[in-house]
């Protein structure tokens, strides 16, 4: 079984990351195009789970413990076959 | 309308990062679930173009230019709104 962890900072957390990029693109000739760019994590994970619901109890006790920085980071989990 | 990138290292290429957390998961009680961990990047653009063709051809030269290292990484843009 696959779970696919989308991590990506709370709206209202400075994303420096994004920024930076957003001025990059900018430079590079997208000024016009781009209005705001936002950078997360995505962490895929293969698993050996039986069944959906136990991957997705585990997986988020992963993001618990160790793939999301709660007070700062969202994350969504989407588990596939 | 919104463009999300989700970039990652290609199979074959080394992922530190990945192979990092897969010991920090196994040694936080996980070992029996986890098989493997990659980790790859998730970048939301938020962008003013009139259609899904246009925003598709912007990101597209936006990866090439910018958001991926192409010789190391893959990408894929899904384009919503």
């Amino acid at each position: 079984m696959k779970a696919i962890v989308n991590v990506a900072l709370k709206q209202g957390v400075l994303d420096d990351q994004g920024k930076a990029t957003h001025h990059a693109l900018d430079t590079l000739g997208f000024k016009e195009v781009v209005k705001d760019v936002r950078i997360g994590k995505q962490i895929i994970l293969e698993l050996n789970s039986s069944s959906k619901e136990e991957a997705q109890a585990e997986v988020t006790k992963m993001c618990e413990k160790l793939l999301a920085n709660t007070v700062i980071e969202d994350y969504n989990i989407t588990i596939t076959e």
